[in-house]
């Protein structure tokens, strides 16, 4: 999926991610990445095993060079939340401790009432192969774990960034059902134009003899009207079905009929009368 | 992180995940391996460049099996998704269509509400490089866009497959600000026992000539009892404290003190008086 348009409003802000002792430079690259598509910036490593910096991660973080260029490298976790005032820690596995657990959508919550009162904050995200020890989940405030498949509850680090990311953005968000992007408007239809097209439709077929036998019509008047009036068309698609309706009813064919498979019926499908007239 | 356990209930259910012509099977495994973390099993794969089974595919769902070993390969898109009632196309790109278009979480609820009926749906995803074609597009009932940072809209196809998948396993949760786990429970002290605090400490302080001059005693009293009572200490935390307070209170030191850093003080932390007493 691409999309990448630098002329647009580049979103960085919000809570740091912080990686303790991450392995592979393949996956900090994909941390950035997963940063930069939900409008994070600020990554901090703690002791990565690799070093730093790594091509590989510059690679993998797919143009997200803001977030690469901008991450900062610590001894420990200690240094790396130092400044922060509130730090969630990552975890897939039960702890037994008295830390509050939140979900990915409370915790987001949480991080962006923090950030509208101006506090700094951050998220601790473990090692590839186990996580977060039990001494650094305690120098966090709360915990958020993921609500995942029980029998499959192994999340790859760049996915788990990536959902916290992506919950941080929704929290940014007012209404969630709205999208980037809208399809065309398009003007609902008035009953006006939609008798037009049942009268238009009507016409064509009874001329005909489409609606036989003759005591049969009003029925089928009704049950056409019902499949028609049921999709609320638009003034647009009225006209198109209309443009539709006079190629049929006025032209002749230029060639021959192909055999085109006919269709199935359904057993149980509440077929319509006099609708499957051909 | 780990926790993959297969003594825990295997959710398989919900739409189906269709890849347009997926070109790295080290991304088809991974999208079944977001599956299986958000409890999704059914995957389908319109001509998939090089082939399949993919063993680079099976080793990067990371045992996420039964969704790879169910997984199915259509030549065309048309019959992937020809058994289907409802189908979602995703995409970055704006369309100038007339099909709707939803957010992740509007079209999990569509998703999750038709599953309930029966229905069967699927979620469409196009090729790394560029995604779907309109004509592609078009096959689909619905578009969803995912609300990405505008100037970093690129979303990695295992990531796009992982979003939609957690937001159907979420919309399978009612509570959204539950978790998989809880911390320890804690039973909230009583004012009994917050009473026995105060006077633990403050009887403590006071053998000292904590409280001085005797003339502020009743403010730093009422500063103190505020530092303690904003915390909202449960039953074994105050247990704890008090534990504290009898260990300095009651046995002589056995070590002589080291050197601690004297604690910076805020400009405007508000200092309590009395209570910054070393």
């Amino acid at each position: 999926m691409s999309g990448t348009n630098s002329e647009r409003k580049l979103i960085a802000e919000g809570p740091a991610i912080i990686l303790v002792e991450p392995q592979l430079g393949e996956n900090i690259g994909m941390v950035a990445r997963a940063m930069a598509n939900f409008g994070l910036a600020e990554l901090r490593l703690v002791k990565p095993r690799d070093g730093w910096p790594s091509e590989k991660a510059r690679s993998a973080a797919s143009k997200a060079d803001h977030v690469i260029d901008a991450t900062q490298v610590f001894e420990t976790l200690e240094e790396a939340v130092a400044d922060l005032n509130f730090v969630y820690a990552t975890t897939a596995r039960e702890r037994y401790g008295f830390k509050p657990v939140r979900s990915p959508v409370t915790a987001a919550d949480t991080l962006r009432a923090k950030f509208k009162d101006g506090e700094r904050t951050g998220i601790l995200f473990g090692r590839e192969r186990w996580g977060l020890s039990n001494e650094e989940v305690a120098l966090a405030d709360e915990i958020v774990t993921f609500p995942v498949n029980p029998a499959f509850a192994s999340l790859n680090i760049a996915q788990a960034v990536l959902l916290m990311s992506y919950e941080w953005m929704k929290t940014g968000i007012e209404d969630l059902s709205a999208t980037a992007f809208d399809p065309v408007t398009q003007r609902p239809s008035t009953k006006e134009q939609v008798f037009g097209l049942f009268d238009h439709l009507e016409e064509a077929l009874d001329s005909r003899g489409y609606f036989h036998p003759p005591a049969k019509k009003p029925k089928m008047v009704d049950n056409l009207r019902a499949v028609i009036s049921r999709r609320g068309f638009s003034e647009q698609e009225i006209s198109v079905f209309r443009g539709v309706i006079s190629s049929l009813d006025r032209f002749p064919r230029k060639w021959p009929r192909k055999a085109v498979p006919r269709q199935k019926k359904a057993a149980d499908a509440g077929e319509i009368e006099g609708n499957d007239g051909e």
